[in-house]
């Protein structure tokens, strides 16, 4: 039961000869989601060793050339492997004018169905659910409209501790009320405590993603106690005044936001290109959330499963 | 007085970790041309360490993908860099569609003028010339209009024997006159040749892209006696019915141009992911043309100068 996150690209707008535009890949129990798509993703997927196939949900958060190039490479590759299967993209609905471009100019024989899902502006919205995760997304504060991403486990059901199947000879309708938290009345009359009877389950996992975005407070409420967090640090706290201006954050005020969140982890990329000490990004957020880690190219960061 | 090619990207239109689509440049006397521009020649220009602002010409072979899908990201590069001089674009007329979509949906704040130059279509045509050297452009054979450049330094004059000057007591007319290739009447009334004055000057220098395209023998009238020849080969001759019916060569028939075309040396590329071994489209092509070698990522090829 798998909750890793794969780094592909954490380079701001300047690319460098090691480090790729903005692209990651969130693997949730073997389902792969890929969030956001900067010039050279597919190759980054290729030395990831991530089956492109498997990947068929891509959330942009915002249409920035560094955070969506690499999609017109991405979707020619997927049609010429044979692709049948739906795509679904999530993003601002003028995502969906820049895939009509790429299929009318690029791809007229574009043989699988690419659905743009919009995202409303300005609100926290559930934009995909299956049977083990949710994904919202929300609003973040850019020069342009921008959302981040929650991806959240479903709730597990508490676990049956066996042995008690045959102590109290319980039929299935009084197991499925014991996990779902009903406590037990005996055949002797007795009042048995459902936490009793059962193991607690594993805690719902998440990952959020927040770039690009200036210092915005109002997330933390929307990814609070999240167990990684992404988030952008394109300046250290000297040029503040260059981050609120560009719509982007420093490594001081990401690492406050980890806090005020209560996050677990908290990874910081899109660096500025004018840094030649990534570790000056990473002292400056550490003294604030020690638990702050790089987000570089192929590093692979899990979530472990941890019982309530 | 250099004359280097150096390929940033060898691929056909699947990349892989290692290989990126299309894209080379080549270094005539410090001038920079940018061939096709594949997605992540950015990232390519980088590790070859050749300086973006030394570029100024970019040479599109045809609108598919894998040969242009890099300029978005190269261009947004040049913006945020600062970029004021004017950039030429050299391509299908439907170029201009490209970069239209570019500017309004991702560069509105472009502040350098990008200037597309459309190429007509079966025609041989020069087009660009400076000082040093000329560039032709010529037709391909491909599933859509597709276009060749010839690189070819400009004829050089005769370099004088210095010890003449004295010899004949020349003049500056006279100088002009023999490394022009005129005889010297001296004072005596000998008549003394040119050649005898004189130093053979360095051979013209030249460099042909031919990709993408299906065998087409008419070429090797453009690009005779070329130096350096990189000729697409995505098949194996075995494969011959599948390169006809896309549009592209074998290795052997990349080779049978070569031979047919005079050509110095050959350059293969653009390989069908299908192949596991180069070492195989290598060995056909060598069979046929001995000198030829694999056009790979970051390789650099120089044109040495010969005296005629």
């Amino acid at each position: 039961m798998t909750f890793e996150l794969t780094v592909l690209g954490s380079s701001s707008a300047l690319p460098t000869s090691t480090k790729f535009p903005s692209a990651q890949v969130l693997n949730v129990h073997e389902r792969f989601f890929l969030i956001d798509c900067g010039e050279g993703t597919q190759m980054q997927l290729r030395k990831a060793k991530i089956k492109f196939g498997r990947i068929d949900h891509i959330f942009i958060s915002h249409l920035h050339g560094d955070h969506v190039f690499g999609l017109f490479g991405l979707l020619s590759t997927y049609n010429l492997l044979g692709r049948k299967k739906k795509l679904h993209l999530y993003g601002h609905s003028q995502l969906n004018i820049i895939i009509d471009f790429y299929i009318t100019h690029f791809a007229q024989d574009n043989a699988f169905s690419i659905e743009v899902h919009p995202l409303l502006e300005r609100k926290y919205q559930k934009v995909y659910e299956d049977k083990v995760v949710e994904i919202f997304a929300f609003p973040l504060k850019h020069r342009v409209p921008t959302f981040g991403f929650l991806f959240m486990e479903k709730p597990r059901k508490l676990n049956l501790k066996k042995e008690n199947i045959e102590k109290y000879g319980l039929n299935l309708n009084q197991i499925l009320e014991i996990i779902n938290g009903k406590d037990l009345v005996a055949s002797s009359g007795e009042i048995i405590p459902f936490s009793e009877l059962t193991i607690a389950p594993y805690k719902r996992r998440s990952f959020a993603y927040c770039s690009d975005t200036a210092v915005y407070n109002k997330i933390t409420v929307y990814i609070e106690k999240v167990d990684l967090l992404y988030h952008e640090a394109t300046f250290l706290e000297a040029d503040k005044n260059l981050a609120k201006i560009t719509g982007h954050s420093t490594a001081l005020q990401a690492a406050k936001i980890a806090l005020k969140a209560n996050a677990g982890k908290l990874l910081i990329g899109h660096f500025s290109s004018r840094y030649k000490l990534k570790e000056d990004m990473l002292d400056e957020a550490r003294q604030v959330f020690p638990e702050t880690y790089e987000a570089e190219e192929l590093k692979v960061f899990k979530v472990p499963l941890v019982r309530k």
